[in-house]
């Protein structure tokens, strides 16, 4: 396989097709093709079918692909064939929005922790957790072996929290807090800020 | 000027300079390099002055930039030398989230409308808003003016919306919803999904 070197700007790629064709199922379409998805995201046809061309073949010329067949490979190729744990750390108004978010287990995660360091709000319950103490971080992370966090506390805490979460074994993170992250060779961090997204738009705007 | 043919991608990195610099400035730094910016943000100091280049010359070789002039001219690139006005639509866990944070003030933007098709919502403050209902958009779209939104409906109500926001001449979209929103030439999406960057990160898991 030639997956060791796929570009990470593919792989990322990736879970847009895999949510397009879960919804065309979802509307009982059984086949498509590389024209029609990439009218769904706004992607080219070729663009996809060189993205796809880094694991393999996926569809025949003219016949198209096989929805279900196209989602178990792409699930299979992210990992998703398993449900990931999460550890969210920081039970803030967005915290607390994620924690009720209904959206992660059809979509292959689930959160099974929750820290804060208020002490109004540890041992509360928020959705189907309970609250735990920011300090119990090391332990808990250890003991349940989860492996991704979702950081939502203050930017003026988040590095410090980082370098907990990654002493604790924490291999990927998906920050909000808006700064960057500075950690070890081999975390993965994804960044989720609305006001950069709503600065790259402004460009474009008069 | 060449910033009419300016890569987009290229657009995507100003903000993050942008947030690099604030903080730099923050931390009392007035002058620093394409080599300390690379590396706070995971960037390489050849790409920040390529990227920089496009829009003119902001250092001298050997000198660096000077932070504050440099935050100057890529708040005017980006067009944040003015308050933008956000229209929020959806009033769930996370759209209240996002109504009640701070931090876009100070990042050159605030939110003026909020809107919601629940009954029981309707009328309710929330922050320093009062929630409208939704079938009020295209009204209070043309009133206030406001050209951007933020969408956070359910996925089934997302496109309809937009429809009506675009209609009302909402020009940029910051889309929460978890579909890809169908809109005409010259208006603007940029779309947040928590679990895309998760699919992302668990490629290089296991």
């Amino acid at each position: 396989m030639a997956e060791q070197s796929v570009p990470d700007i593919v792989i990322g790629r990736l879970p847009r097709y895999l949510q397009a064709l879960e919804r065309m199922r979802l509307e009982g379409i059984t086949t498509t093709s590389s024209l029609e998805l990439g009218q769904r995201l706004g992607i080219s046809a070729a663009q996809i079918r060189k993205d796809l061309s880094h694991f393999g073949e996926f569809g025949k010329q003219g016949t198209g692909y096989s929805v279900e067949f196209l989602i178990e490979q792409l699930r299979a190729i992210l990992n998703l064939n398993r449900m990931w744990d999460l550890a969210l750390v920081g039970v803030g108004d967005l915290g607390s929005a994620l924690a009720r978010y209904q959206g992660f287990t059809n979509r292959g995660f689930r959160i099974v922790l929750a820290f804060d360091n208020d002490p109004q709000k540890i041992g509360k319950r928020i959705g189907h957790l309970v609250i735990e103490d920011s300090a119990t971080i090391p332990e808990r992370i250890r003991q349940t072996g989860v492996k991704i966090a979702m950081l939502t506390v203050p930017a003026a805490e988040a590095q410090k929290v980082t370098d907990c979460l990654v002493e604790a074994g924490i291999r990927a993170i998906l920050n909000y807090a808006p700064i960057h992250l500075v950690v070890p060779p081999g975390i993965i961090v994804e960044n989720i800020d609305p006001i950069l997204k709503l600065q790259h738009m402004t460009y474009y705007l008069d």
